[in-house]
């Protein structure tokens, strides 16, 4: 079994590969497991050193539409695709350009590369909870459910949603085997902040756990759906994983979610690394970070998920204690 | 008002064409009847003479996409532009890159276009009814609502999709003012047929009131969602000139739909022009076309379009009739 995953070298990216390498082995479609062969990895940096030190790992390092453009990828004989490669969202808003190139015409080429290759690998897109977005003046529908209309309010989400309609298209065609699975927002991403909006959900469990002030910048009562880092990468594995009937509709997946508030995070927080760690929270308001939050989803149903035989995490304290026990050296704060 | 019509030699082009110079002049979002300076057609073949005719018009002759490549298109003080242009449905199921590039590639390059101007020009786009259709397995959402989420079972309708995205992403970073509007399916067109695969539902009544043999292949009870060409560019119309409280979400909007079945189309065409006419029509069953149409919506509403004031027509006999009425030359059996 060939793999390529791209956007290898984030954080999602590493992990999902070391999940893999630890099974050892993957079912493709329910077929039967299949030993690893070999993993590719692309992005614009190296991956992490162990993955390097392991010789299933190959890795090519690049601009990923260019990588495509020369032909450098995917190689021949690739049976299994993970695309996580974007540009996040905050980027995306700032420069359109970058966004339209890096989520669309990216994925767009990635797909003609996979069709190309002639044997109708297996897809698994790496969308995102930011299709759904609240119209000017209205509500988000409550709850977001499989087949709600998303209507996205960045562009980051119209490209990720366009490109869910790309691989919907190029599976219906047969040209590829694809699945999209929307992510959740994830927390606790370990590390250093990215561009996204959402980054402050990690952020304000990270920073203080490190000693660091972190921004706070929404109201207590902010909702928000999230999903652990481990939780996230069981819904990408599966999507590949899952027969035909198991997986269901060719329409994205939202994958499950832990419904909680930022003031229950932060509480969470306390009892875990007591009233030190929740002194560093600085809750001054953004007015531009609140709106945004406001138009993502809080309240996200994933029934298709749940019958595929998914779960959420149980609450947002063991989020807390799996991100101190996975990442003990970025912990400087004593616990409880 | 400089007005640039894609599409514009096509049958609806052409007549929302004359319709707007007829008018003399057009309100955008309601801000005051401005007269109608010149309107630029562009398509492949030129536009009928009429048009050639009336000072006002102008003509580009070209491939689109080529044209916009070439900063021929649109011309400078484009306030209005009416995207018609498309490769339709048949065609797009035939050849993916074509459909591709006709339908997503052109229409992105003509909305960058609109974005260079730096006038965020009016960019009414018209999407399909196509972009609705059954996922494998499951009926059609029934009845199709505004916000019904589209699950498009062809690559037109993905293509049609994906270019709604885009207006409204366009429109939301204020490169353009755009608005989508959801054809439903014209009938009756005159002239010839083209590659559409609903093609046979305006053929059914064009060719046998020319005294000619036409297939109807599917059965009396299939039911559809049409609308009269009147009808649909009298939507096309009001989308550009409707003010922003009167549209609405940036979201596409179906456009009005008589809900009627092949069988009482057929039924309407007997009653205006006798039993010679519905004997010319050939009932052979063809189990593609009956697949395809059984994954159209039959039953579409358009709420949002009632609350803007439009209307549906009145029944299929009253579209039959005016068929013949605006195209005498074409009808050549003896009407009751």
């Amino acid at each position: 079994m060939n793999i390529l995953i791209t956007g290898g070298s984030g954080f999602l990216g590493a992990r999902l590969a070391r999940t893999l390498l630890a099974k050892g082995s993957i079912s493709l479609r329910g077929q039967g497991a299949m030993p690893i062969d070999r993993i590719t990895m692309t992005d614009r940096v190296a991956p992490p050193d162990d993955l390097l030190g392991d010789r299933r790992v190959a890795h090519v390092q690049g601009d990923l539409l260019e990588l495509l453009q020369s032909r450098r990828l995917p190689t021949v004989g690739t049976d299994l695709v993970f695309h996580l490669a974007a540009a996040v969202s905050g980027e995306c808003e700032l420069d359109f350009d970058l966004g339209m190139r890096s989520n669309m015409d990216t994925t767009r080429a990635l797909l003609e590369a996979c069709r190309a290759l002639g044997s109708q690998p297996m897809f698994v897109f790496a969308s995102s909870l930011a299709v759904f977005g609240n119209l000017p003046g209205q509500p988000l529908p409550e709850p977001i459910r499989d087949d709600t209309l998303p209507t996205p309010q960045s562009s980051y989400g119209i490209q990720k949603f366009i490109s869910e309609q790309l691989v919907a298209d190029f599976t219906r065609k047969g040209f590829i085997t694809g699945r999209s699975v929307r992510l959740m927002t994830v927390s606790v991403r370990p590390g250093r902040p990215n561009g996204a909006a959402s980054g402050f959900l990690s952020g304000m469990i990270r920073e203080p756990l490190a000693g660091l002030k972190a921004a706070c910048p929404v109201s207590p009562q902010a909702t928000v759906a999230l999903a652990s880092p481990a939780r996230t990468v069981e819904g990408i594995i599966l999507a590949a994983e899952a027969d035909d009937a198991r997986w269901g509709p060719p329409t994205a997946l939202n994958l499950p979610s832990l419904r909680t508030s930022v003031g229950d995070m932060a509480a969470a927080l306390e009892r875990v690394a007591g009233p030190q760690a929740t002194a560093l929270l600085d809750w001054t308001p953004d007015p531009l970070v609140q709106r945004l939050v406001r138009g993502w989803p809080g309240h996200v149903e994933w029934t298709r998920a749940r019958q595929m035989g998914l779960a959420a995490d149980a609450d947002f304290e063991s989020i807390v204690r799996d991100y101190i026990r996975e990442n003990p050296g970025a912990v400087k704060l004593p616990l409880r």
